[in-house]
């Protein structure tokens, strides 16, 4: 394990309007590596809200956490906001540069588009946000995760679940994931499935492609 | 769908020492029930810290959402705290005379039992905490989610999410409830499996066993 000062420094940044899954899924799964913080890093210390309200705390602020060992950016239709924001971009980039692993989920992968991180590298995200992502040069792979270097991205929300116990499994080792995993009676039975466009009803794929271009996210 | 003004009110309990997962799984899936609203409540509102510091912020107090058309208990190790806390144990019973659906996740079943709720009831939760279900009288059942009349209960943290998928389809309705699920993309790829005693590892499964027992969990 990569460690600074002997613990293991996690980065999650927070904003407005951030898919809360998006957030707690891979907390919930990277806060169990021995020896190691997750720092909450928001433009501002402060409280953030979901787009229904849910509030969580990012206690510290960018120039706090300038070299994470670990880089978590989340997503969520608050991240359409950011896309020209220099400041998170630019903390983006240097965090990038002395990170161990640098991740995204769901839309989060956008930001690291929008940062550059991304260009002629292996990634994915989001189902509704491919399109997106591709403009700015990345190779669109249609995976729950894909890793290229030290970047993985995930697919969209609940896949941030999957890409972090896989990395778990990278930092400390597989028979810790499977420990974390069981921990957390991770054996999923969706009651539908229909989670994923190839397998959902063509109906709701252009339901929700249809009014992500009437919101112009 | 049961309206209270015209608005579904969903109550959850917050504590500290709550897992993470158990709160934002439900959170996420159930938040997206047209005209709807999640009411974090607490015994005080304020922020609250799950195990590794994340902070959520309850914003209500039990007296301020007495009869929430649905009411959700999740878990984590505070809930032993809880246990004789009969301002809390009230405020359940109370609101679960007037609720359509009364959930827990993981070991929020626990509290749900400490109230007197499950008597005679069929009911899950964490693998490992079984044991302490059936002393308040629950009939265990090796499900990811179990209905009793209008209580349900799920097995550890993660099934959090697939009860309350299944519980928006008897909200709403299945197609709402694929809906949802192809928006969160939830089609679970863990690159593991041993999210359970049964699939995990002998000794993992031990190693979970003992460290409850010497922290009286």
């Amino acid at each position: 394990m990569a460690h600074t000062n002997g613990i293991l420094t996690i980065a999650m940044l927070l904003f407005d309007n951030y898919t809360a899954l998006d957030v707690v899924g891979p907390y919930e799964v990277l806060s169990k590596i021995p020896d190691s913080k997750i720092y909450m890093v928001a433009a501002k210390p402060g409280i953030y809200k979901n787009i229904k309200g849910l509030q969580l705390s990012a206690e510290y602020a960018l120039k706090d956490i300038e070299n994470p060992d670990i880089l978590v950016i989340p997503g969520g239709f608050g991240i359409d906001a950011l896309l020209n924001d220099q400041d998170i971009l630019n903390w983006i980039r240097n965090a990038h540069k002395t990170s161990t692993w640098t991740v995204s989920v769901c839309s989060g992968a956008i930001l690291l588009g929008a940062a550059g991180l991304l260009e002629n590298r292996k990634a994915t995200t989001h189902w509704n946000r491919k399109e997106q992502l591709a403009k700015y040069r990345a190779i669109i792979q249609n995976e729950r995760y894909v890793t290229d270097g030290k970047i993985i991205t995930s697919a969209g929300v609940s896949a941030g679940i999957d890409m972090s116990l896989y990395l778990l499994s990278l930092i400390v080792n597989e028979s810790f994931a499977k420990f974390v995993q069981l921990g957390m009676e991770y054996d999923p039975k969706p009651p539908f499935d229909s989670g994923s466009p190839e397998k959902a009803p063509t109906e709701m794929v252009d339901k929700i492609r249809q009014s992500t271009m009437t919101n112009n996210k």
